[in-house]
């Protein structure tokens, strides 16, 4: 198993068209949005523990990780834009969330305020410990950005608190996180301390997970098993399904765990996992989660277009499991996967002003939805700037400072470029400057800004049909897949990798039901989609030649990058007023021209009808 | 507006060979598992109102329901087919029902014994006044089909006590019901007691409900008062949204009270909600509600293959309500939507042995979803023998025994065949047999059974393309719709109506978001499907020519009916094992044969991949 790291945020500086204008986002009104909706909703007020029955702003159990998340974000922000007035309040929201901390290191306005006494009775849904890994995340971000220890040292105290409390030792009892996470904060609060005692509790509840007799069970939970992966233990589980965030942060887990144990076992899990994904289970955004019931992956090529959840959250969650995953193995498919989640369901989740979100992301959408009163937020299409569950906007802020780090990766001898987009790194052994307009064009230059020792390994992705790779001048013979260049390097020293990106048309698997007959556009990385305010003809009742060809041009405007918008020739139903809903009569179809967007920008210009698959013939 | 009434069922004898069928499973096995069933959960022992808190069986708030229906089913059975043995059970049921009514003529067994004293707090959510219609139509069930008066009379006590509360006069609360069904079951009981009170109670609700001040929201309710049609007044309502079930139930109910008050305006009201179905808001099944999530009709044009709920009881609800509106306004397209709704979702929601159920009516099933761990029933492909929320199987007890009553309705002066099914007829003022095979062929003849000054009207679907009439020998030329055939008739007198049925396409509305690209195949009123038992080549991964032609060929005996399968080419998409999720390879394509079924025939050979829309080109 290989033991790559990602690099750092901070060693990252991003500097693309797609991932920097976000970046800008989170520092700014994003920052500012999530911040103000994070105080007005009483979040912040819930650690002072005063709240009282029949009082308003009621605690609600995944209150604390919204607070942690967004306390996370600062933290990332701070050491990337330091800011003396944030910084303040940073610190006042630390002392207010280390102030509710119990005598014995418990930490949790609900289970303090609002069912005191019921601590840890309620694991299978109550979120308790979900927060508790939040809450330790945002501690390890304090001290990993800003060298910050109070909070790290009341988070090792709680975590001390969970580690005497849950396990098989003699002393201890049986318990899981009802909603994984505790487990990949451990392995962050373990690397960052070097205490082994929680990696052996995050290892604890990876394996005890699903074994019998089933903790959730004695609880008495009305939740089925399988929606929180506790049916089976982990090793034993085939394919990967239930509640999507869920699914994925225990993954990223487990994948942590498998690393730093060493357990090759635990690591061949996880690859099936990510397979059962990659193979069968993923939109073509890198979205997963099928349907709003239950927020669940359900089962192999149950992908509908018209129920995509896709929830942001699950999006990000997909990118942590992946990125260690390329990290413990660079597998080509894996870092496939995860640029594909990153360039559109990440992206898609927030809009252009910064301070609105999608909580799940449609793939499909019929505007009627939006008017229609009797549909949950979940599937409308507009994004909201709060939720009342609210964890994809406070999953944002922490995400998005941090995404240079998904870029590159290193150890000791050598650096790996997973995502060739424009930015400098600067870490001890390597640092380079990756110029381009990466995924705009696919002319990427990499210039070495150091003397450095290290080997350069370099993914050519799988979807590009052709490309060149130089290195200091010197052409390169390779195939796709991680490509290894050897060091060592003087400043000054290029590599030029050329990546074709034009539009074409991908074709989704046949035994996906939902999709049968269509495809959709794609140019490099990006998905296409086709919304009606650019389409006047409307989006849902075309159709293309399936050996269509593509024209670019630019973008409307007000969506302002400098990716390119895709035109081809495509023909249109034409209809009559008064049509019945179904009709013996045989379509007519005009000729026209249907212009598609990057999928991650649409429902900047209002709320549109959408579409990604398009009926080819 | 026209004052037709749809035949008693006992003077309709089915012969078709799709309704008739159903109705002896309804006499036999349904019966038997449907009994045993309402027996064993506990739902007639909770009458006796011996129930105590920790005791197993709490009574659930919509269990009063299951046993009325199954009582209302009981009596039209014994009407139909006499049995001493069924009798007995019955009155010993009734006799159980009627003894848990309160002195003051209250009767609900969940408000009696777990929440005494809550009595009329909660009704939005609490199904107090559904169940209340459903024991009054039991009741007025029981006195039409079999005279019997004990149950009336308790139930006139239940109604009084209603009417004496509920109401906008002095003396009287305002209250509507939460789940509607109570105003249709007040004019059942106003029909046959003549008491104008039970209507003037019926009006009220369907006038109040959604008015301000919000009975619901004064209620605390948390429920989305668009869900229950509780938002608006229903002469202000546009569209028909929210709960299907409720939704339909309430729109039956207020198409009774126009007609029996002769409100133009309010019918007028009740034709946009039925054109809102028919012209944007149902699948080709007949089906309506789109997704789980509320069991919801939810916008225009939002037919989604993947994840249409299609209910049972909502397409027993919406033939209720489209009877009673072809009654009121002889309108062809309205007969046509009860003729779609009838052959399609009714019969779906039956398997062939007679004693299992589809809540939910999928129109595309991906198999693979029958084994997820994680997916609800109502989206699972298999039909079940009953449901926690078992209103489907205890609706088709009641509603199968009086199918015949949609085929013909008469007044005074006329008949009217709406549904040419073979039949004999019989009442005071005209008898007919109605032979054919219909819809397995189109040549229908009815003969007169006795002399008659009766007009017949009778319907050619829309959907015939051709057709021919012969009254007495001659040809009539005429169009599609209601016919008028003036008598008198001689017993002997023949009407020959030949309505070609033939295979065709049928092309989904190009607005609809989900159906893009794709078309069904139907044969006269019949949709068919593609099941995977059929097709080993698979249902997903095909496609027609849009100019297909069909061929016609038998069923597989063991789905034993004389109606054909139909056989076209196709193309199939070949495949190659470890084809990644989305390709940009060009698929290639495969000649070989569909066969496709009658939709509401699948699932009747073990659980399968299926569809009815298929990608054309």
């Amino acid at each position: 198993m290989y033991a790559y790291k990602s690099l750092d945020f901070k060693s990252v500086k991003v500097k693309d068209p797609v991932f920097s204008s976000r970046v800008a986002l989170a520092l700014g009104p994003m920052l500012k949005a999530v911040t103000k909706k994070t105080e007005e909703t009483g979040r912040i007020d819930a650690f002072d523990l005063k709240w009282k029955e029949e009082e308003p702003f009621k605690p609600h159990v995944f209150w604390d990780s919204d607070v942690a998340k967004v306390l996370e974000g600062m933290a990332y922000i701070l050491a990337l834009a330091p800011d003396p007035e944030l910084e303040k309040l940073y610190e006042s929201w630390v002392d207010r969330v280390v102030s509710a901390q119990q005598p014995d290191g418990y930490l949790n306005t609900y289970f303090t305020t609002v069912e005191p006494g019921k601590r840890f009775s309620q694991l299978n849904w109550a979120h308790e410990l979900y927060c508790a890994g939040h809450l330790i995340e945002a501690a390890v971000a304090g001290f990993e950005a800003l060298g910050k220890r109070k909070f790290l040292d009341a988070m090792c105290r709680y975590a001390d608190l969970l580690e005497s409390t849950f396990g098989m030792e003699k002393g201890k009892r049986r318990g899981w996180p009802g909603h994984e996470e505790l487990e990949l904060a451990l392995i962050r609060l373990y690397k960052v301390t070097g205490e082994r005692r929680y990696l052996c509790l995050a290892s604890y509840f990876v394996e005890d997970r699903g074994s019998a007799p089933n903790v959730f069970t004695e609880e008495g939970t009305t939740i089925n098993l399988s929606a929180i992966q506790a049916e089976v233990p982990f090793r034993k589980q085939m394919d990967l399904h239930g509640h999507t965030v869920r699914a994925v942060y225990f993954c990223a887990g487990a994948a942590d765990v498998a690393r730093e144990t060493g357990d090759e076992e635990l690591l061949a899990v996880c690859r099936r996992m990510l397979d059962n994904i990659i193979d069968k289970r993923s939109y073509i955004t890198g979205g997963i989660g099928s349907t709003p019931v239950g927020e669940a992956i359900t089962a192999d090529w149950d992908l509908p277009e018209s129920t995509a959840y896709a929830e942001s959250c699950a999006a990000i969650g997909l990118a942590f499991f992946c990125s260690r995953m390329v990290n413990c193995t660079l597998e080509p498919r894996y870092a496939e996967m995860l640029e594909r989640v990153l360039y559109n369901n990440c992206m898609s989740g927030v809009g252009n002003s910064g301070d609105t979100f999608f909580y799940a992301n449609p793939i499909q959408m019929l505007n009627e939805k939006n008017n229609s009163p009797v549909l949950n937020s979940g599937q409308k299409g507009v994004r909201q700037e709060w939720y009342d569950c609210s964890c994809c906007p406070t999953n944002y802020i922490r995400f998005l400072p941090r995404i240079g780090s998904f870029f590159w990766s290193a150890d000791e001898k050598s650096a790996v470029l997973h995502i060739p987009a424009a930015c400098e790194i600067d870490t001890p052994q390597f640092g380079a400057v990756v110029s381009g307009t990466y995924p705009a064009g696919g002319k990427v230059t990499i210039t070495m800004t150091k003397a450095s020792a290290c080997d350069l390994s370099l993914r050519i992705p799988l979807w590009a049909q052709k490309f060149s790779l130089k290195a200091k001048g010197e052409e390169f013979e390779c195939q796709q897949g991680y490509v290894k260049l050897s060091g060592p390097w003087k400043e000054g020293d290029k590599i030029e990798l050329d990546l074709e990106i034009k539009a074409h048309l991908v074709f989704p698997h046949g035994n996906i039901a939902s999709s049968a007959g269509r495809a959709a556009i794609m140019r490099g990385p990006l998905v296409y989609a086709l919304e009606s305010c650019d389409n006047p003809q409307g989006v849902h009742n075309c159709r293309i030649r399936a050996d269509a060809s593509f024209a670019e041009t630019a973008l409307p405007g007000d969506l302002g990058t400098l990716l390119p918008a895709v035109v081809c020739d495509a023909e249109f139903r034409s209809s009559e007023p008064g049509e019945p809903l179904y009709s013996s009569k045989m379509p007519l179809w005009n000729k026209g021209n249907l212009f598609a967007i990057p999928y991650y920008l649409w429902q900047n210009r209002g709320a549109s009808d959408m579409r990604i698959f398009i009926p080819f013939y």
